[in-house]
């Protein structure tokens, strides 16, 4: 770019990157967006690419088309590695961008705290390569033990360890139950799928710790009916090619999922600022590193809090309100308007939902369960996504499962690398 | 199994496997059908994959659940990787099946004509796999191109080849031009799209030659009108990073795609038995290999000759018609019931498409062209898929794109090796 406008280069097209951008949308600034995909992710309803309810294009949709109609946005399909403030560079590999403003949402990645070994055995869900990963690990953990004829192995084959209580736990739970016991039903001649147990394991007292109690409880039996084991105040100590020590204990188990921690992307280092035990760099009410001029940092990657002293956690509604008053804010200053009114965060409640009909939401002044709950969930998730195609598919989609509990999204195949046969269990196929 | 039941063992679940079962649906026999893959893929449709019309879950569908009604049928997600025709096993690493009948059903793969290396730089179109590398290929060249600042670089990146003028090939160079003219429009900011360079390549005298001429002329037309640019009568003599030989002169391109010849799965080599030049097998009016009992070899595989001396060519409804056939005639012949009536084939035309109202049908007594043709094409194309809900999630995508010229499933991700970025191109963006 030639030009002599300010270039604000925003990092990360999550909620808030999407948003800064679209909010810098008339600003006389020339915008740059970097991400490594081409793609904002819908990541609330991740798991059900996980648990093959709906297909990845679903809940994802073109950086580029979404900011089509922005002509001073340019879209990049790139990784940051690294960045200068003091010459306001942001590196990518061997080139770089200038930046007269920087805005980092590179958001969070799992958390193993510390036992990195344990990735390679418990896939955590971020992006849609991990959902395609896990999805490839259930489905075929399925087809392995159809053709298992050693009973231990079997069993160890059918169980499915989920970690982590929180709504991503909760939720993969609970759909992998319906999987389970309805979608793959008459499919199996000799296991009968149903049979798989799906473990729930939380560190804390209960699970949803973010909702009122009532709320848990009621997931939790919610949880029951579906079949779901639900282990709290259980602490995972080792997680390996067997299963997951709980509490010291082994659990056999071929298929073990991650929704317990996240830490933010590494953006402290990048800058050479301080963070707090989850990754996070602490911002300014405006969302400004302190001490590096035009360094901003949105969402899971900001340790931001508000005037009565609350930390704003990371979610979705959190991201995508962040990058909104920062990209008019940035606009304002830079189209040399008065200043925006501070920044105001707006909670639109808490929703997580555990299977058919069955839900839970909280929106402070009152709270709801079961299917109206669920309802409201599905209403305001195909309502948040991107694109009439997207909305339309995945309405379509939930509707035709609602009726005939089939999923359409159900591929697997031996190239993948998590669909390894297992050996010793093909064994005793040598029939005559 | 512990039956005493003959046991049918079917390798491949393509249309020619799938029939099979399903014609042995109610035989009294165990059937078994082995696949790499846990899905039925509607190859004719794979086109729209590569290039993001349709999302690789819209054509697939779970073997399993296509088959859950037929109790007598199991499903294996597997490899096979020999036939001992003495011992009657099909061997799949180390373990194998022992069978009393077996089908072959394994179909062909992209054939380089004896140059391998070729594949790395112009991959086929035969799987989901294959669909998602070209996919990934042809979003990535858009996305260097945009931050690509060397003009002959940037030509390269926006030059695509496609090599074969049958219909894989037509379809998926109009396909490509549609792409570049009208979906990606508005979406860069550097680059035009539209300026996009498709080249269709045909050693042959016309591309579909399969077709009669007045309607290879009308896509030629059509292709024109799209931009693309049709080579007739033109040997690709080499290809390589660079692009491809033409006739020994280069044409710089950065993606290549194959879809000149296929060759047949290794069968001949499995069941010591000689093949044609294109790697097929002959078989009986049965589709019994002869010398080998109980062996059957079905669709693109089979070397299959009608009593009038035509050899049945390698498409889609001639595998499923053989499969249907030889599943029926082979459970009346276990089940104790008069033989069936001898195979034949009933020839239901031939289609292709080259882009919006434009395609070409052949139906014998008849021929259709334009707008009529490309209904036909569309309607009979979705009547041919495998489920409901496949079926109105891909008629909802066609309307949609249709009505906007968008594609609901440009996925594409730095994590995908096919999106390698070009660093000699990133070097100009040291912007100050």
């Amino acid at each position: 770019m030639t030009s002599t406008r300010p270039h604000v280069v925003i990092i990360g097209s999550g909620f808030a990157g999407l948003a800064a951008a679209r909010g810098l949308g008339k600003a006389r600034a020339d915008v740059t967006i970097i991400d490594r995909t081409n793609h904002h992710l819908f990541q609330p309803l991740l798991y059900q690419v996980a648990t093959a309810e709906l297909a990845p294009g679903d809940i994802a949709q073109p950086i580029r088309h979404i900011l089509r109609r922005h002509r001073n946005v340019r879209v990049l399909l790139g990784e940051a590695t690294g960045i200068d403030p003091q010459t306001r560079r942001v590196w990518m590999g061997e080139s770089f961008l200038h930046y007269d403003y920087l805005i980092i949402a590179t958001g969070s990645r799992h958390s193993y705290f510390g036992n990195d070994a344990w990735a390679r055995f418990a896939p955590g869900l971020k992006t849609i390569d991990d959902a395609r990963r896990i999805r490839a690990r259930v489905l075929a953990a399925f087809e392995q033990a159809e053709f298992c004829h050693d009973t231990a192995e079997r069993t160890r084959l059918l169980r499915f360890v989920v970690i982590g209580g929180g709504p991503t736990g909760v939720e993969i739970a609970g759909a992998l139950a319906e999987l389970a016991r309805h979608t793959l039903r008459e499919e199996f001649r000799i296991i009968n799928p149903a049979m798989a147990k799906i473990v729930l394991v939380e560190a804390g007292e209960r699970i949803l710790a973010q909702f009122p109690h009532a709320l848990t409880a009621y997931a939790e039996q919610a949880l029951a009916r579906l079949g779901v084991h639900v282990l709290t105040r259980t602490r995972v100590t080792d997680i390996n090619s067997e299963g997951v020590m709980l509490d010291g204990a082994l659990l056999p188990a071929a298929t073990v999922i991650w929704g317990a921690g996240v830490m933010a992307t590494p953006v402290g280092q990048w800058l050479g600022v301080e963070t707090d035990r989850l990754g996070r760099v602490t911002v300014d009410r405006d969302f400004s590193v302190p001490g590096l001029d035009g360094v901003y940092v949105l969402g899971d990657a900001a340790l931001a809090t508000l005037p009565d002293g609350t930390v704003l956690p990371g979610l979705a509604q959190v991201a995508d309100q962040e990058g909104e008053w920062l990209g008019r804010a940035l606009a304002r200053r830079i189209n040399g308007e008065p200043p925006s009114a501070p920044f105001h965060y707006r909670d639109k409640g808490n929703l997580a939902t555990i299977g058919r009909n069955a839900a839970v939401a909280d929106f402070r002044r009152f709270t709801l369960r079961g299917f109206i709950a669920w309802l409201v969930w599905g209403i305001v998730h195909v309502y948040l996504l991107n694109g009439f195609d997207n909305r339309m598919i995945v309405t379509f989609r939930w509707l035709w499962a609602y009726a005939t509990r089939r999923r359409g999204a159900r591929l697997v195949s031996l190239s993948q690398p998590e669909v390894a046969v297992v050996p010793e269990c093909r064994a005793p196929l040598r029939e005559e």
